[in-house]
C-alpha cells in the first residue's frame, strides 16, 4: 500500500509536467539495480529536472543521506537540477533543494512546516 | 518471458551508459499511463538521449508508427536525441535514427541487415 501510494504520487507528478507542456517519465525499479536513480525526470527543451519523491502519510519525510547523495550525483552527471518533491496529505507538492533537508546522522528530515515555509509549489518550480 | 527479455536488455543498456560515465534510467510502465514514454533516457551533461528499445528474438524488429511518433515527440519536447535501440540475438546493440525505420502502413520494420549496415554501435552512439 505504501509503495502504491508513492507510485500514484509519482504518476500525478508526471501528469502535471505533461499538462504544463513538459515531457516526463517515472523510473522503473528505483534503487533495485544498484545505480543512482531518481524517481521522476522531466524536461522542456531548456530545463531538465530530476526529482526524488516522498509522498507517504507522515508528519515528516525522511530521506537517507544516500538518497540525497545519489540525487545530487545523478543530476550533476546527467545535467539536470536535483529537487526533492514532497507531498503531505492535504497539501500539494512542495519542492525543496537538497540543502533544505535537515541532516541527522543517517538521514535527512523534512517537516511539513519546513516544506510549507521553504518549498516551491509545482507552479513555482516550473516557472523558476 | 518476452517482457523479461526486453527488461533485461534495457537494464544492460543502462549499465553500459553508467560504465561510460553517463547517468541513465529505465522508464516505469512504458505506455501504461497513456503518455509518450521512451524506454531509456541517458545524459552526460552535454548530450541527452532517449531510446525506444527492441530486443526480442526475431529476424526483424517492428515498431508501430505510434511508438516512433511518440519517441520523436518526447525527444523534441524534453530536449533529447531520439534513437531506436535494437538488439538482435548474437549481435550487440545497434542504434538507428527514426528515418532508418522502413515504414509499412501501420508499423516500421528494421531488419538485422539494415541494423548492421546503418546502425551505430554503442561506442559510436556515445562518441557521436
Amino acid at each position: 500500500m505504501i509503495q502504491k501510494k508513492g507510485s500514484n504520487a509519482e504518476r500525478d507528478l508526471v501528469h502535471r509536467f505533461f499538462d504544463a507542456g513538459w515531457m516526463a517519465m517515472r523510473a522503473a525499479g528505483s534503487g533495485s539495480i544498484g545505480l543512482p536513480c531518481p524517481d521522476v525526470i522531466a524536461g522542456n527543451g531548456s530545463r531538465r529536472i530530476v526529482v526524488e519523491c516522498k509522498a507517504l502519510a507522515a508528519d515528516a519525510k525522511y530521506l537517507t543521506k544516500k538518497e540525497v547523495a545519489e540525487l545530487l550525483e545523478f543530476g550533476r552527471t546527467f545535467g539536470a537540477e536535483p529537487w526533492i518533491g514532497i507531498k503531505f496529505d492535504r497539501m500539494g507538492w512542495r519542492f525543496l533543494s537538497c540543502e533544505d533537508a535537515r541532516a541527522t546522522e543517517k538521514s535527512m528530515v523534512i517537516s511539513k512546516e519546513a516544506a510549507e515555509a521553504r518549498g516551491l509549489t509545482f507552479e513555482e518550480l516550473i516557472e523558476k
